[in-house]
């Protein structure tokens, strides 16, 4: 009997996993160009009832697996030690208070409407997971605006230091490149590498390419930015003088330049209307009671049918028992709870390391949107606090927040010993160097450096312990004990990732509880 | 006595224009790196007082015109053909009519919230007029999403006619433009043209740029795009394989690619929140009862005191006198009424030629967003109705407009004279080449052939009678009759040319206004 379309790519999906179903779906034409899909539950509806499971930790790992385990009919607790949902994923507003592990306390203080996502910001569109759960839980999206051709790259040590709009240093490198290129199959250098008719087809697009002028140079073009703008009446446009590639090469403004490029950053980008929150928030409200907000966890152990957690309970200790665990917390934190976890997997959650990531994010007028074109978009500085990342939400409202300084405190020599108060000034330092004269326009900062965060201490995985081998320990279960979060997957420091090792852990849940029901 | 750097400015503005003002800020170093400024309106506030002016149509020029009359104390009064401001600033929705010349009537059947710009629909960052506008008349605005790296390019003669990805031909194209350019600097092809240590700086660029391996070859990168997607657990991201450059150079997609680029194109690109012509609408409620409409202009008359414009109200003839007139109808409706404007400008009018843009618009499932990540921006085919362009507005909502076709009449042979039944085939053909399987889920189109738009009869100026000459007479005025509209730019078919002129016109007529009162 014949096998329809469907039947067959339903078959291979669940014999080979989400690769062979993509593969075999490009080989029948059938999807030619999808980036990315999720993988997709393979537990039937149902497949959960009477079984009970305890997820630790309320960020998108825990969340996500949660929400999907609900789905299919399991009793589940979730143990989150904040009194709110999201983890990392934590949008700051006026009244929010950043607490550090040495007792350092920031209280926002900004205009009600201004927020700053103090973790993730991003949903790139390839991040189809993410994206499907925004769609299932009614989470309105806009455009994260990751690309602005009207924002900056500044070098100490090119252009005088002053500040090149990306406009100019983009196309006055493809024109300069194209020039070059142009020159050297013309002068006869790559007859060896190109057909005649590719040599001239190369020339004709180098032309467009450049954009390069009848005689095979680059001088400029309004794609690179103009002098005067066209306008009415007599005002014709002024192109802008190029830039050399001598001066590109000294500035070396490719990471910014190429920023927009990688694949987890191309436009189109979303974010949620209102702030990131919005995510965890919707979680929560589909999960309700199964949340326990105010509960860390200080025991993991098995016993002979799963799972006892103990964990404090408005201070007071209490314990739940569970057939499964997914245990979604940073390695960080579970490295100090007592636990039994097998030896292979304490060494890899002792041994491993944590990134720094950190942003200072200040409340001030929209100098950037009035006084440079500048919507939404990133600028880069060759030294110090680097980038500064201006806001897509509230276009055009009178203020905004805006981060001056996204990255990792080690980057930095001495940054991470500075006091807040240096930080500061190291952060307002920088916008003073891009937008000068509007530094002192920046007020109530705000510095999240997450090594330092309650409940988090590291902004995302660096190293497991055992390298590569101790990822692929931790990827397996552990007894009834599975890990969840984006420390489980090939995306850390996504959403997306998380997500994914969520939907994973439910599913290999799901298959040994049914393996277990056909058994019993 | 010394001048202060504001007092210099103005004086410098006054002197030699916009211009003169912005090179001299960019000389002072006070604004060295913004795009675009609104040439400010010199005129004193109240200079119009006493004085009527006359504004014929109510597209963009036409309400600037009247909006800052207004604001200086002018008696204006507005006279607009259609029963709706904007002109070619219109949007589409359910129950618009589009009324063709020759009585062709098209009805938009659309779900409620869904809409299509069909005239203008980008607001460029650096169209600093129009911005500023939309922050005065308190317009909020949303991105236009003018690029996507998930969009399609589309060749027949390439790839065997398979759509690619953006982001594969873009980064694709600029990896094998870097190898090429590398191998010949290493071959020594450059030597005459590069510094040693210029030519080391720009094969570690070119490493980066590409990017390449370590034996300088362009072997595909993430950026280009990837077969399998990054996940969890095991699920390891698989690159795509590049495109060779001889297949990029078959499918010449570089007008698709370099799209964004362009000054006017390039992001961050906005547009209001509900449809453009949120713009129209916000200046009409600011201007009351100055518009009316539903009055076509049936004469132009000079006077000795001014004009005298004849027009029709509810069907019947009326005429109104004023001191001055400023013209922002399209020249195709100008030249058919009868007028006293100058011999020269009269065979400028009468020799000018429009465009004949169109866009055929769609109403259908998401099936860009679900199926293809595609949130935003343009796809481009090589042949037939082209470029394809999804919505920025509503993202993820279940139904959107996505218009597929958006040319001059004239760039497909034939295709001018086609039935609208044609077009639609035509149109529905081209989303089926680029998203197979999907050309059936599109309804209810409709086609907007601006050439043949009653009051319009023309998408914008293409040739002026008597060439650039032409262009210089009717910028100037012809006694009391001052142009407007984007036709009296260098900004031609962009709403910021029509504003600017207008305020060019105020201007204008303010300086005689001024003079003439001094002298009596």
């Amino acid at each position: 009997m014949a096998i329809s379309r469907r039947d067959f790519l339903t078959r291979v999906g669940q014999a080979g996993g989400y690769g062979a179903a993509f593969a075999s779906m490009q080989m029948l034409g059938i999807m030619p160009i999808k980036g990315a899909l999720a993988e997709p539950i393979q537990a039937e509806a149902g497949t959960g009832k009477g079984t009970k499971v305890v997820v630790l930790g309320g960020g998108i790992g825990g969340l996500v697996s949660a929400y999907e385990l609900k789905k299919l009919g399991y009793e589940v607790t979730l143990l989150e030690a904040r009194e709110r949902p999201g983890g990392r994923n934590w949008s700051g507003r006026n009244g929010t208070v950043v607490e550090f592990t040495d007792g350092t306390k920031q209280t926002i203080q900004w205009e009600e409407g201004n927020y700053q996502n103090l973790g993730p910001a991003r949903l790139p569109s390839t991040h189809w997971t993410m994206l499907g759960y925004c769609r299932e839980l009614g989470v309105p999206l806009e455009v994260e605006i990751n690309t602005s051709r009207s924002s900056l790259l500044q070098n100490d040590a090119a252009n005088g230091g002053k500040p090149v709009v990306q406009r100019q240093a983009i196309n006055d490198t493809r024109g300069h490149v194209s020039e070059l290129l142009s020159k050297a199959i013309a002068g006869g250098g790559l007859d060896g590498d190109l057909t005649k008719e590719d040599r001239q087809r190369m020339i004709e697009f180098l032309n467009y390419y450049g954009p390069l002028d009848k005689t095979g140079k680059y001088i400029g073009a309004d794609r690179a930015g103009l002098k005067v703008a066209p306008g009415a009446g007599r005002q014709v446009e002024v192109p802008d003088t190029p830039l050399s590639m001598h001066t590109l090469l000294d500035a070396s403004f490719w990471g910014g330049m190429l920023y927009e490029e990688n694949w987890d950053w191309q436009a189109t980008m979303m974010q949620p209307v209102g702030g990131m929150d919005r995510i965890p928030y919707a979680f929560a409200k589909a999960l309700g009671p199964i949340i326990q907000y105010g509960c860390p966890v200080t025991e993991i152990r098995k016993t002979s049918t799963g799972v006892k957690i103990g964990y404090l309970k408005g201070g007071k200790p209490a314990a739940i028992e569970a057939a499964y665990c997914v245990c979604a917390m940073p390695f960080s934190i579970l490295k100090k709870i007592p636990n039994d976890l097998s030896a292979p997997f304490k060494a890899v959650i002792e041994g491993s390391g944590m990134g720094l990531s950190s942003k200072t994010a200040w409340e001030s007028k929209r100098f950037w949107e009035t006084d440079y074109n500048i919507y939404g978009g990133l600028s880069f500085l060759a030294a110090g606090p680097s980038p500064v990342w201006y806001p897509s939400a509230r276009l055009m409202h009178p203020t905004g927040i805006v981060v001056a300084g996204y990255m990792d405190e080690r980057q930095i020599p001495g940054y991470q010993a500075l006091s807040l108060e240096n930080k500061f000034a190291a952060s307002r330092a920088q916008i003073e160097k891009l937008h000068p004269g509007h530094g002192k326009e920046l007020r109530n900062p705000v510095f999240c450096g997450w090594g330092r965060v309650k409940w988090n201490e590291g902004s995302w995985i660096e190293t497991y312990g055992g390298g590569p081998d101790g990822y692929n320990t931790v990827i397996e279960p552990d007894g009834p004990i599975y890990l969840a979060g984006d420390t489980i997957s090939h995306i850390v420091g996504w959403q997306e990732g998380a997500a994914l090792s969520a939907r994973r852990a439910v599913d290999m849940i799901s298959a040994k509880v049914k393996l277990a029901k056909a058994a019993g």
